[in-house]
């Protein structure tokens, strides 16, 4: 039987890893035992508190080439925020809740696509489907990556799916979601113990949005101003990082989890138009985001939209 | 609530038009009363058949704008195999078991791929986890679709999954699956009462292909030699729709329904290339294709394998 290399996007936040573990269980489940989940990056400190609560390993990290091999995605489709290879990879199956862009196969596949706040949410539909068991730090990481994605269900991006899956799962997980979930939070929403890079890559993807490649970052926070006290510093390292990298146009949304509001950061040619997306006017390359948390639903969209019309 | 635009591709089948009008079903069941079946091109003789047979109505031609309109997309997902206006459409859902490509939204949405024979035998298996109950008249749409794509199970395209599914639907919609099915097959391989226009765009597809637009087209018959009878007549179309159409190869596969053996024609500056894809010499542009049925498992890959490569 051929290998099957499972993970999530690069930069890969608690829902990407947790999902790359939990596919590779229901794949062994279902009696594909050459099933193996990997990761694309760094483990966060968010994700590892969730790792370490639960006692599961980290996948890891992706170094082979995937040409001619049997992948399975899970929280991404893009190529752009996948592995170096994957256009070569024979993509078996993809479990995502994000738009469908810059992805292409040339076989029929398997893809489970639903507009839900997390991948878990979905895999835990589809253990329910086949009947599949549900272990205790399997339920874990599903909880772990809903309460992520979600923020403890203040994103827009939640639904009464994934608060409903995650409730159901925190049971069979044996932990009190609030608790567990504000601890889980606050283990990823430390600033200070980080280097600009650091934050500007901690949950980066990059999108191609018409002419344009943007890149946009989240840091998630207790405390605005603390990382807003380095703002030269992020600004540089965002021009650097942009010249390198050739992005057009570099966002870093720094996101006050306690409160469900973020300020911010933009760099690049084409700010004044992310500034028009959002109906605000920036000053000194910064804005406040009433009530935005969610980079998919509150930034990608309208980012998008100001980004392809028509001139 | 917003109106539902529900349709398959382009120069429709038996599971493109079947499926447009099950999965409006399927919406209406579950509450979404402006859910609407359409249908992007002309009825053929084989689904007129089933339609027919079932008292089912054809769906309407699709004439409207499709921007910012809700539209879910089942048997299809490459723009150019669908409505003109697709790309400003919201595409809330896509139900299909083709390939991926050529598709991208900017926003998340519902997507269910799987690579089985037929897109009714998914819409079978979300009427079951649903609960939906499924009517006589759409069991025997299903029955017939999957009859179509699989030419009566005879198609490697065609999985257990199918054929456990046909089998099951057949009961449902009270036919006998080999008389009902070989009469319906029948009905659609008349090829002498066309011209050589209609013939190639009965069930022709266009497709991507690295640097190239290919362009095929799919006859099925019971006697291959009546088709190429007229074989000068059908390369001048096809030479003349590639002009036109700016088509760099097109190829015509006609299908012996009974035998389950293909003969291409081939046009277009790279035709030594699909004749090595398939190992073969073409003589007089044509070449006959033991065991070759299926256009999409049997003639896509390789076609693409052999345009993509590197000089």
């Amino acid at each position: 039987m051929a290998k099957t290399f499972i993970f999530g996007h690069q930069n890969p936040d608690t829902d990407a890893i947790s999902s790359a573990i939990i596919m590779t269980d229901f794949e062994q489940s279902l009696g594909n035992k050459e099933a193996k989940a990997y990761r694309l990056g760094e483990v966060g400190p968010e994700t590892q508190y969730a790792l370490d609560y639960f006692k599961v390993d980290a996948p890891e990290l992706l170094n082979e080439d995937l040409t001619d091999q049997e992948v399975i995605l899970v929280d991404h489709n893009e190529f752009q925020q996948s592995a170096e290879t994957i256009e070569k990879a024979n993509i078996k199956h993809v479990v995502d809740h994000h738009r469908i862009a810059n992805f292409e196969t040339s076989a029929p596949l398997y893809y489970r696509a639903e507009p839900v706040g997390c991948t878990a949410t979905i895999l835990y539909k589809m253990y329910r489907e086949e009947d599949v068991e549900i272990k205790p730090e399997i339920a874990g990481l599903m909880v772990s990556a809903i309460i992520s994605d979600s923020l403890l269900f203040k994103s827009p991006t939640c639904t009464k799916e994934d608060k409903e899956a995650c409730e159901a799962l925190a049971i069979i997980a044996d932990v009190d979601l609030e608790q567990y979930g504000l601890e889980m939070l606050k283990a990823g929403a430390s600033t200070t113990d980080k280097s600009a890079e650091e934050l500007l890559d901690m949950d980066a993807k990059s999108f191609n949005m018409g002419d344009y490649v943007t890149r946009i970052g989240q840091v998630n926070t207790v405390d605005i101003d603390e990382v807003f006290d380095r703002q030269d510093e992020l600004e540089k390292a965002m021009l650097k990082a942009s010249a390198e990298e050739k992005y057009d146009i570099f966002i870093l949304l720094v996101t006050d989890i306690i409160n469900s509001n973020s300020k911010v950061l933009v760099v690049g040619s084409e700010k004044d138009k992310v500034a028009k997306a959002f109906n605000v006017s920036l000053e000194n390359d910064t804005a406040f985001l009433e009530g935005v948390v969610s980079r998919k639903k509150q930034v990608v969209p309208p980012v998008t939209d100001a980004l392809t019309e028509e001139a």
